[in-house]
């Protein structure tokens, strides 16, 4: 039987052991150490990494592949030591997409169908019906991202019979009954928006993205489903937005610090929700089997 | 150009004329009128009809079909001046299928992703992440009835993982994804169903369904969605599973006498969630249509 493939777990911030290391050993053939374990750095060919320190990838010169533990790369990125020329593998999870999907519709629920109204109605005993308005034709979905988790999201709003209009940088692979629009037409596609769906990946180009100018590019009273990163947000451009009546709704899963703090206006804010970052969570056999998975095509 | 198809509008409840008259104004060959307008009762071919009185069909002698305005015809069978032997036509809006899944997609993701948990965290500027058990796969769906609701319900919930399982009077049309199970074996479906959502019909076989017995087949902690009729639920039972545990939570939109009345304990119930019959509205256009399909379908 071959040698097992050894690998290293580099994060300052979780303890990955103690999240994916009985799922590495009961993997035939993977191995997973914690760095101060690691007796012959030459001999470990992956990283399963999130927030490595700036030195992280340093003393593993034989390195193959660098596996994110997350749909996003933004939290490897940040490390100098990551080595250039191998394969950055993002973590492509199925159940976590579908997870991701069913939070987005719950939310894009929330606000079309005047869910905080009700539950507050409900504390005053109050019957609030109004009746019109709850065709799902009556709210057109803007999503900006189309990756795995987008394209899930995409698929299920349609099926619900939202009309569902994506922004990406290129022309993405079309999907059924979603229409596409690239940034050239980003003023059309922010017009014709009622709830704004953020799954785009951090980048330079998107630091900032939901801004004061987005937001009064949206019709008046849209809502904001924020699922991509808090980096992405300017807070206080949202808070006024919400403030001004430009915005009728935010539902925050992603923040710029995370826990979010005690003190911070999200949290008492009346029109805005805040979940803690819990829209998909990656499940540790996805993580183990995309490492398992990248590792083949390597070899193959 | 042939003469139009008169109607009547026959209701006890709702001003029907108010809410569809326009509608049926703007298609040409239909007419709708109001019982207090009819001078030629025996020119009137069709009904539309909800709650409407005990003698309220008396006066039409040629009536050839009667259509509710609703998916549901418990609300006309109760007449006991509905003619037999002409069709009880339920309105099929697909529409209304569509904001009823929706709306069921909602509650399930209430329940499963402990949504009230969050809402109360929040006020108390708590991060209350608990990883584990976001993946749809982890929460089995019970569907009671598979008519033209239920399907959609099911098919939204399978498009976003979850199993979903039916429990119907007789073997339905199958369903891509949906399990399907009768009477004979509704211990077993109990047994495996996590969420279950009630969109049974109203009959005298399924009045007071949702009862202690129903309650306890289930498994501990499992959740109730009732988008049925209210009365197929028996109140008590429900508030003692839901204070026993053996429930964890419920989540109502319809309700024996609507409004609910203000003392009633289920708006102050923390596991209750009340919402005012708001899951899926007709749309005017829809009923109309109905009705025009309808009556083609019998000159045919």
């Amino acid at each position: 039987m071959a040698r097992p493939c050894k690998g290293v777990a580099l994060c300052d911030r979780l303890d990955l052991m103690r999240i994916f290391g009985a799922h590495f050993e009961a993997e035939p053939g993977l191995e997973l150490h914690s760095p101060d374990r690691v007796e012959t750095p030459d001999e470990i060919e992956f990283a399963l990494a999130w927030r490595p320190g700036p030195e992280a990838f340093a003393p593993y010169p034989n390195l193959r592949a660098v596996f994110s533990i997350a749909a996003g790369t933004d939290g490897i990125t940040v490390s100098r030591s990551l080595p250039r020329g191998i394969p950055l593998i993002r973590l492509r999870d199925p159940d976590q997409a579908l997870q991701m999907a069913g939070f987005a519709v719950f939310q894009v629920l929330w606000h079309h169908r005047g869910m905080a109204d009700l539950l507050t109605a409900q504390t005053h005993h109050e019957w609030a019906r109004t009746p019109g308005g709850a065709s799902p034709a009556r709210r057109r979905i803007g999503i900006l991202g189309l990756g795995h988790m987008g394209r899930q999201i995409a698929r299920s709003l349609v099926a619900l019979g939202y009309p569902v209009t994506s922004l990406t940088r290129s022309p993405p692979e079309p999907e059924p009954g979603v229409a596409h629009l690239t940034q050239a037409d980003r003023a059309a596609f922010l017009a014709r928006t009622d709830i704004l769906i953020n799954v785009a990946p951090m980048t330079e180009e998107t630091r900032g993205l939901l801004d004061r100018a987005l937001f009064d590019a949206l019709p008046r009273g849209a809502a904001l489903i924020q699922l991509g990163r808090g980096g992405q947000l300017v807070e206080t451009d949202l808070i006024d937005a919400l403030d001004r009546g430009q915005l009728s709704g935010a539902s925050l899963d992603v923040f710029a610090t995370e826990p979010l703090p005690k003190g911070h206006p999200f949290w008492d804010h009346p029109k805005i929700l805040v979940t803690p970052h819990v829209a998909g969570e990656p499940e540790p056999k996805a993580v183990v089997e995309n490492v398992r998975r990248g590792m083949e095509e390597l070899d193959a």
